[in-house]
């Protein structure tokens, strides 16, 4: 239509409002991208309520490859709105679910950084595995599929794997048909490489057809073959018969040449060319309203389209594009055309002009209807149809003979298996027609994984339900062992003497999820048993605001175990039996006098326990029973009481500190001369958590509404804590301490071993969430003694250096002009100018785009420390202020690019 | 257009998907609406960057009603996005905007509830004002722009103000043309109530008109009206000529005669009437893609719609309405139709069946472009046009005669005075043309008071720039001065000795700010003169990754002033000189000899100090210099020296505590047998923030990187300090505590109160943000105080009962059905339905929808409490843990109509 076939009705728009102009600029435009300082604000606000196994980076990256080799691009890809962010207990809250493809990007990505390979189990023997697991076993397409199955076959100890990829590059649709904006080639790249740590065999350039070069299933199986893995996509595109006679040429594309050669254009490194992208310009329409006519369209906006009409046959509500891939074509400012069927295309000297249109409406009964009456035109210069995907190609569906092929033509497909109508081939990804998304298709090479496993091992020997291996690293090999006082602790945390530890079942449950050692809820004599009050326990209020996880400290008002001697001797009896390489330490309080101690104290060493703990240090109530705190803030009577357990016994025993005192040393240098083992730093901090405005406190008890001061435990007193572990370590030298206070992760642990402490008692962290916070923690541990050895420049533990350009955020503009701009205003508006200029004349295929190397490998460059090595390495820099020099001193530089 | 018309060419969507099913359903939908819960967890993101004034909810109110008297209604539907939302500094973070209309509603909603009063500035005497300020004034229509208006006359002073409404409701569109989902009733019925509290008289049914019953300009100048208002909005709509013989008979309406008669039928409380809602059904058609256009389209689903179309002549990039806006009408699947501009209605015995449609199109000139030859059917049965307002009836034009017109046909504006041509007569809101939101208009109502004003006082004598009165209530009013040891503080809340406290302009600016007290940085005779180290400052660790205002801790290891005695006793003499009202207390510090103390506690006292506190207790640095802790900890130490100082000096003096002691009633008992007035509870705590992955810790110092252990502040020390205060106040009860550890807040105060605190010393607070904190903490203890005259049932403070119904959340299905539905899957489809059934039958306007009642206002019960009636109320309550009973346990319930 030109302007010449209507009427002006408005000139009130002087602008014309085309899309943005993001012309060749590729910068990442996910939402759901995360800074490092944005991803700790995010996970801080996840409840854990499920799924969260993992908080230090390497552990939650560890946790995503092991279900998902391709975590990284289902971060940046996958509709989560739709999956797992849709399914978050947050959803109907009104700050909204959490962005967790946002932070399993992140997390994978920091791991990327750190360069460490893959590795199969440690406990893994590949020479002694039958020969079976040296069968040959051919993959067909390198995409999510291919890629899946091949990880979880080698993981499982398959040897010879072969992937046959039809192009000159990896990755299928990954690559090929996802834009770099949404998905960097340097994310495929990477996975595709954590595969070949394992060595998957790829052979690039070999397509499934019968035509020259190609294979088929027949050939494969020829070659000795036993099993075959089809994930070969969809690789024809849907054309409305309108567009038969139309070409490139003509300024037609579908989404299956279009963004192939967009990918190639603008993803550095994914292929040794040096194409260029194709030029549009003008009015551009694409056909169809999934997620790929989005791309389509915000591509078509990089190619330099100035408008770009999305037309659709049916309305908004009908869309099946997810929400995130819509929002980017709204922000772009791309227009929306529903309703419209395309009809007649109209060239001038074989150059697309127009496209006509037709009505559609959806009548009473649902039916679709089009009325060929209501036309709609579209001046336009090109049309880009994105109606899908099939498989038509003669040569390509020959060469899967003689598999057999449902009445749409695709593969017949066992759902629960993947199997094809073949016992050896199997098929996946958007050929076997069950996959929408990536995870989708990685999920199917998954489950074929196994199913070709059982096949190989023989479906009798290996059962249904998958049971895949884990991914693993040099990482998880790291030695977290520590031997104090001549115990062997497996790993150096444990639960403290504290609710966690309340019953047998719960240590019990404790050291099924793997705690390394427990030191038992205290328990007396019978004759001094107690009963404890209801409530007892306060959520801390020294972080604000905060329920559940985050929540900075507790108080509590609770006494020691209300259970008598004889079930705390029999539960460490049997505990220890069932548990012979944890370590129980019994925790055990009587009141002043020889003779309990001493009963108390053998009775504890003949029930088996490796070592006791002495409570003297319970802030509240136990006091007034002449009890806890009351003799472990007089150092005579610590030295009496070690003295005489010293003499009861020949296990280790230590003494646990109290906070409230003023020279906790002098304490700790007591117990040292009455014969305890180690001291454990430290108790609860005395304090009253809050008061409400009826001036009752909580815990709040009775009609009365009395309280009484309890213990503060958790993050709020750690700065406490580490000073008294670091006190005491620096005065006695190697004299072992049991550190507690505000433990809650492996960088606490390891800031607590810094500051001299032996092992790590936890509690508080574990009334925040649960036991299975022992992985990370031990994972979180491993990671950073093993970075230690790789010695990453900038880092700080598993914290890589702060880029200066963000992604996901707008280049730096100092960079390319040399000076400042503001970021608001008019500013912003030059801003946009310089950073469009910048692309248009940039080679975006150059060095400076080219994908961060993720190979070679990081070698360590020392041996990784073991934790004796840390052990008090902090001591040497705690000193006196006098030691502090004043002409010394530190100058705050703002760094200005940065901060514009 | 029929079925017949067209060819069907697809059955695959079986369901008809057409909009939402919210049939008469008007419960709030506004993503922005937070509970209590979700508004603290957003308030806490808030970096205080600017405009954050208060965090205690009356104070939040007073603030923006202050500015703003139509706050509630602003913060619920101004588009946010566009305005504050748009300019907040965490826009570009990863984490979004704050919710800045969700805060303000939710404070304001909570202010409502407390039904308290409006009052005028209670410094003013309306007897002692000279009689101009009893001139009559007149407003014309009760919407935003008059009842802005209005409330800032009478806030001024002017007692004789009378407004004319044409409706028999008051609040203009918002009541009129707002849904009840975006905008309550309720929220306007308040607003206006407020003015109403300030003696402004409404005349309703009394339009601007020359027909019989109405009011002119010329008559209410005859009636003696010195000024008038002009707010009576644009009351026409705009037309397309193509609609003109159609009626609401036929299936035709606009958003001016269907959105009020959706309101009267939807908006309890509105008007006397019962009226019903309009019966739409099948498909509808709004026209438009403004503001008013979404509001009809989703009105017309709640009236029974099916289908909606939003039909709009450019595309999506040119929509006016603001995407909050669009958002809601996506949700609830309206369909929209770009491109497209209305030509031609069908009807069948006079009922509207079908709407015909041209296409539009923008030329490469910018211009837009009607083909009429692309025609587009829409079978319809409504059609709702929403083209804007304009002013067109013939008497209420004539009704302003003799202002001037301009050539569109509204009244000429100086738009800095929002005068009209008339010197007494002034304009606003949608009239006036400036305005296109309601907090324009309320702004345009705000302008013209202070421009009517000055016309009548004389503009010589009042400036141009408007210094317009605040929002008051009798909380205002609230006494919160003490008196301690003969000394008269103004209000509880001073600087602790510490970095706020540092310089004497940092002084001086706190008291420009509001404190009551200051206690300067510790400062020494000039040969103990020290020099700090820097860095000496590390951000808090204890409540996770949080940067800025919500940080719960900080760690110094600062030691005292390094400025001269005489500079501090210069400061002092001219502070209390220019701040005769404030109380300073100097703090001083010197090694253990009695003629030092001697010496500079008579110097402070000559100085002019009104009261000494004795740094006995800094953590970390002095005690190597036998200053500080080294004396802090011994209570013979603390003795000698207080009998000294007492010795020395009149004025009083105040020994401040250490809690790094076993036992500091010990301490607190000795400074008062040597004399002190009292203490101060507590100094920081010894501590070491954090050690990093490379084992140095926060502050390091210089090339070896040291550090020392440092002093911890802030909340995560609060639950110490509160039992230290609450300790010393019961064992020495009466005696004179200044209480400093962690008060961040009007809140944390009265905990402090009750603990037995005399006054209150803040540092960390005022590092994590400023000085101007002191209004929210006094304005937040004063509305404490009021409340607990009211005694109003069930709050905690300044918190309301938790409603079981939130607004902006489903309905509880248990309240309709007796039993729990789970809220997913299959589930939510069966509450949808019955949620839906519950609407279809109820009556929307009955008491179960009847707006909160606001007034009557609450009266108060009792007196208002002092502060030292509310000092140490909680003592009583904290008691030994033997007397706490275990027979009165308390049992844990689940509310299971809450959780479901």
């Amino acid at each position: 239509m030109s302007s010449s076939d209507g009427k002006i009705v408005s000139k009130d728009t002087p602008d014309i409002e085309g899309c943005k102009d993001l012309d060749r600029n590729f910068l990442d435009v996910k939402h759901t991208t995360l800074s490092e300082r944005a991803a700790l604000k995010e996970s801080a606000r996840c409840l854990k309520c499920a799924d969260a196994p993992c908080q230090n980076y390497y552990g939650a990256a560890k946790a995503i490859l092991s279900d998902n080799p391709l975590g990284l691009t289902c971060g940046m890809v996958c509709p989560t709105s739709d999956l797992c962010v849709g399914g978050c207990n947050l959803y109907a809250s009104e700050e909204g679910p959490i962005n967790i493809g946002g932070l399993q990007q992140f997390a994978v990505e920091i791991f990327k950084a750190m360069r460490i390979p893959a590795v199969r189990d440690p406990r893994m023997n590949l020479q002694t595995l039958p020969d079976v697991y040296r069968s040959k076993i051919a993959l067909v397409g390198c995409g999510a599929a291919s890629i899946s199955c091949a990880t979880f076959l080698a993981r499982l100890g398959y040897t010879d794997l072969t992937i046959f990829e039809k192009c000159d590059f990896l990755g299928g649709l990954s690559s090929a048909e996802i834009p770099q904006y949404r998905l960097p080639y340097d994310a495929v790249n990477f996975e595709i490489e954590l595969m070949k740590d394992l060595e998957v065999n790829i052979i690039p350039n070999k397509p499934l057809t019968t035509e020259e070069n190609g294979i088929t299933l027949k050939s494969l199986m020829d070659e000795g073959y036993k099993a075959i893995f089809l994930g070969i996509g969809l690789p024809n595109p849907n054309i409305d018969p309108i567009f038969k006679d139309l070409t490139v040429n003509h300024g037609f594309y579908t989404s299956k040449n279009f963004l192939p050669i967009v990918s190639k254009a603008s993803k550095a490194g994914m292929c040794a060319c040096k194409s260029t992208l194709p030029t549009l310009s003008g009015n551009v329409i694409v056909l169809g309203a999934g997620d790929t006519a989005m791309d389509c369209a915000t591509s078509a906006i990089r190619c330099g389209a100035k408008k770009v009409f999305v037309v659709f046959r049916k309305g908004f509500n009908q869309m099946r594009a997810v929400p995130e891939e819509v929002d980017v074509a709204i922000e772009e400012r791309c227009e929306f055309l529903p309703f419209c069927s395309p009809k007649k295309v109209t060239t001038r000297d074989n150059k697309i002009i127009s496209l006509e249109l037709v009505r559609t409406e959806q009548d009473d009964n649902g039916d679709w209807i089009e009325d060929e009456d209501q036309i709609v035109k579209l001046k336009c210069s090109y049309i880009i149809s994105a109606f899908g995907s099939t498989l038509n190609e003669e040569p390509v569906i020959k060469a899967m003979e003689p598999l057999k092929f449902d009445k749409y033509g695709y593969p017949i497909v066992d759902k629960i298996t993947m199997a094809s109508s073949l016992p050896n081939v199997f098929c996946g990804g958007d050929l076997a027609k069950v996959a929408t998304t990536t995870v989708e298709s990685v999920n199917d090479g998954k489950t074929a994984a196994w199913h070709i496993h059982r096949y190989i091992q023989g479906t009798d020997s290996i059962p249904l339900t998958p049971q895949l291996p884990k991914f693993f690293t040099a990482i998880d090999k790291v030695d977290v062992s520590i031997e104090v006082c001549g115990m062997k602790f497996p790993n150096p945390f444990g639960l403290a003497s504290a609710p966690p530890a309340t019953s047998s079942p719960m240590i019990r449950r404790s050291f099924e999820t793997g705690w390394g050692f427990v030191v038992t809820k205290t328990y007396c004599l019978d004759k001094d048993v107690i009963t404890n009050i209801s409530p007892r326990m306060a959520r801390g209020t020294t972080s604000g605001h905060l329920f559940g996880p985050g929540q900075g400290s507790f108080l509590n008002i609770e006494l020691i175990s209300e259970k008598s001697t004889e079930y705390w001797l029999r539960s460490i009896k049997e505990l220890k039996q069932d548990f012979p390489d944890r370590i129980i330490i019994a925790s055990i309080m009587c009141s002043y006098n020889e003779a309990d101690w001493t009963e108390l104290a053998k009775l504890s060493e003949e029930a088996g326990a490796d070592a006791l703990e002495l409570n003297l240090s319970c802030p509240h109530g136990m006091g007034e029973k002449g009890m806890g705190l009351a003799c472990g803030q007089k150092a005579d009577l610590v030295l009496g009481i070690c003295k005489w357990v010293r003499a009861a016994i020949k296990i280790p025993f230590f003494a646990k500190m109290t906070p409230n005192i003023t020279n906790i040393v002098d304490i700790a240098r007591a117990a040292k001369e009455g014969g305890a083992d180690g001291v454990t730093a430290t108790n609860t901090v005395s304090g009253i958590m809050g008061i409400r405005h009826d001036s009752t406190a909580w815990p709040s008890v009775g009609k009365g509404k009395k309280t009484t001061y309890g213990g503060v435990s958790g993050n709020a007193i750690r700065p406490i804590a580490l000073r008294a572990v670091s006190a005491i370590a620096k005065a006695l030298p190697g004299y072992p301490i049991l550190a507690t206070g505000g433990i809650d992760s492996a960088d606490a642990a390891m800031q607590f071993l810094y500051a001299g402490a032996s092992v790590l008692q936890v509690c508080s962290a574990i009334q925040n969430q649960d036991f299975t916070l022992i992985d990370d923690y031990v994972t979180g541990l491993q990671a950073l003694l093993y970075l230690k050895s790789l010695g990453l420049e900038g880092w700080d533990g598993q914290s890589p250096p702060t880029p200066k350009h963000q992604k996901g955020k707008a280049i730096q503009v100092k960079d390319l002009i040399g000076s400042h701009l503001p970021p608001f205003g008019e500013y912003r508006k030059q801003r946009d100018k310089i950073t469009q200029d910048y692309f248009k004349n940039v080679d975006i295929l150059s060095p400076d785009f080219e994908p961060q190397e993720v190979r070679p490998a990081k070698e360590p460059k020392t041996s990784v420390p073991r934790l004796v090595d840390v052990r008090g390495l902090a001591l040497d820099k705690i000193t006196d202020f006098k030691h502090l020099d004043p002409r010394e001193p530190a100058v705050a530089i703002i760094d200005d690019v940065s901060a514009c």
